[in-house]
């Protein structure tokens, strides 16, 4: 295979991608030149060589403890359970968090062969077992989705008898919605979880 | 910066791909490991190292000729002249061009500074004399754009008094359109380049 024909089956290869905007991305390489395909090179070699899991919270890092583990500033009582790095992510975005996390890498979803051990809860209960005296609540921020309510629950089942305070984020209408177009479903969560004032 | 964050910044500087859609493929090249990695990053170099200008049709290639100049089954006779080397794709893909390509890599457009002498058309030109027994039409199949249609009339100016039997690809509507949702312009070329039958 020729080299064009090479990268871009390669770019094809990511999510998203198809032939065309392979192609539309090869051609844009190209175009730029050696410099910034050195660039590219270096960047996902050193990325995939040098990220790993933080020990304590299983957040992507390229030290041992993640920055945000490292950080005194954050909250040790308040511990928050996610699926994905994104989801820390967009929650730190939010910047309504101040406590520390915990990074599952999945879901349990039975119907695709994910189980509990295949997620990083025994991570979660070791960590727990050791940080026990910090630890006040464990905010379960997994997905509103089958699979993010069923992991949920789990992690819930193994954590409340062992003393800890478990909460899960609230569903409702997103911010700026229009009741008129929000599906039932989320609109039955919003009353479920409705609220004194 | 961090080996993720530069990951993400060096993959946001693609056209079209913004901070989230940089983050989603950094993730998935972290997902996939080392060799998807090494496998890219290695396509990415040898790509552009190795990638150049056709001597003869300035058509992308590995070799000093590229697969279409070489391919004796080609018709040395027609000679289509295209803006870039997706066009000259596009047209293979139709499969009803048998003829040779040149290829301008860009098109004249004042307003941006674009000029002949910033396009292949010197190339062109130079190629023309060298082969003129053998091509018996120049097909234009630049853009049918403001620009392509100034690089097309600037083109036709230059061969015809050298003798050249000087062609345009078609402007119309497109297979499979309703009249009703074509715009104004593409129905006004439409009659005006009716066909009698």
């Amino acid at each position: 295979m020729d080299p064009l024909a090479r990268l871009i089956q390669v770019l094809g290869r990511f999510p998203g991608v198809g032939e065309k905007t392979a192609t539309r991305l090869a051609f844009f390489i190209l175009r730029q030149g050696s410099e910034f395909a050195r660039d590219l090179a270096q960047a996902v070699v050193e990325a995939t060589e040098k990220v790993g899991y933080c020990r304590r919270c299983q957040n992507l890092t390229d030290i041992e403890v993640c920055m945000i583990c490292a950080d005194t500033r954050r909250d040790p009582n308040l511990l928050c359970v996610v699926e994905q790095v994104q989801d820390l992510r967009a929650i730190e975005r939010s910047r309504e968090y101040r406590g520390t996390y915990h990074v599952l890498h999945g879901a349990i979803a039975p119907l695709d062969g994910v189980g509990p051990d295949d997620i990083k809860v025994k991570e979660l209960l070791a960590r727990l077992s050791q940080e026990n005296q910090e630890v006040q609540e464990v905010i379960l921020a997994t997905n509103p989705s089958v699979e993010g309510e069923a992991t949920a629950l789990y992690i819930q089942r193994l954590l409340s008898p062992m003393g800890f305070k478990v909460s899960r984020i609230a569903s409702g209408l997103p911010m700026g919605s229009d009741i008129e177009y929000v599906d039932a479903a989320t609109i039955a969560q919003a009353l479920v979880g409705r609220r004194l004032l």
